[in-house]
């Protein structure tokens, strides 16, 4: 099997995701950011938030620059890479944009922990299953 | 300690509850309810999710009709009450209010279970320390 | 063209539609049952909310049974129908599966308005080339 | 009427804000930032998006860096203030804290544009009477 570095999501704009002034609401980039996330981590074979597991991905870092707006019903791509790849931490780039058009430019870092007792979280080394099926993208950069 | 029968939630709509049509998108009415909810049982000296708890209060059936819009920047009132208070199922009913102006009116019943292995939940009696907080409200309905 | 008058959405559960109890956030498939809708809408050549028009449809009534849970990642249907159609009104049914089992059981009520000045909606009659696009289901029923 | 350069939201998590990892979904942190500076706007005698007018104020970039989660029903502050105020954009710091504990740290900048026919949107100098009501904050930075 091929290590994943980067997926490409096409999507649409949905109703519930436009605010009054017509366009997507700036929060919703994050959420796009991350289905794609989580759909390149589906390619790779995983699943980023497996029930029973007590390995997380917390979100530590994140952007968007928006250089124009998406409206209902526009369709759209959503293009995630993996820009570094560390053994705590993982640093994603992502693309949105529509036809020729670039819509936004994110980042976004996650790092691997242990779920402990009372809520804790402990900073840990990605496990080798994860790590041996990704690697950093060629020309990412964050 | 009184039992609780009824909560008064007083809230301002935000920016990304409203829609391209300039009003509050008919989705945000069921979270409007559940905050309600979820004081009320604050008020009654209980969460509705307690960490680490394996009993739970997952939703059966809600519905919402809608009578007036909701917009950016307004105040409004959600009026929760106990209508009914069975075994293993309480039955809400709420109403959203502006002022002296009605703008929808809503139910929501919910279950108690337990969590088990598996992700499996089974039906249970509401437990005495629950029951004992809360009665039906004077002259509720659904 | 022919009438339309049922959509089936095919979807997967995104992370930030799963509550802390693990399982999709029940304000979420009202969601689900309106981007069914407008998937339906764009069959039928329509967008239900056109730049520019003054005409709109609100929600007048909407409910939802749930059945069992969606999880994390799930793959689910959401079939929706046309249960009525009136001058002024439509009322849809909607089923959400995941393979045979049932998942939710919803219906939605619609209203066609024309927005006027000072954010004042009028109820009218659905366009005629509205009207020609859609039809009752065979066996839907609210 | 003094200027105003930061405002303080006290806010309680609410249960569809938290993912199933049991904290708060990082995209909720931008809606937080968001209230805040709605209700900064508001203490200024001002709405953000005022219903009519041909003025608006999207986002042009933001960002959160995460030290801590947020749970269901902690209750927690978000600081907003004015770090820089140009001609045509404003920038804002943001701090949530839960007690004395430091959750999040944020940015946002958002710019002034006049919305012309064609959902055409062209950057302008934001309004005087605007410009008079805010200030930047002592020790902002971003």
């Amino acid at each position: 099997m091929n290590r994943v570095s980067e997926f490409l999501l096409h999507r649409r704009v949905q109703f519930y995701e436009v605010d009054s002034a017509g366009i997507v609401h700036f929060s919703w980039f994050f959420r796009y950011m991350e289905e794609a996330e989580h759909a390149m981590w589906r390619t790779a074979g995983l699943s980023i938030a497996m029930a029973g597991s007590d390995i997380g991905f917390p979100r530590i870092a994140t952007s968007f620059d928006y250089h124009r707006p998406l409206r209902f019903e526009d369709e759209f791509d959503v293009r995630i890479q993996i820009a570094t790849f560390k053994t705590k931490t993982i640093q994603y780039s992502c693309i949105v944009s529509k036809g020729a058009e670039r819509i936004a430019t994110g980042a976004l870092t996650i790092a691997c922990v242990r779920k402990g007792p009372q809520q804790t979280m402990s900073a840990i080394a990605i496990p080798d299953e994860i790590v041996s099926r990704f690697e950093v993208a060629a020309g990412a950069s964050v």
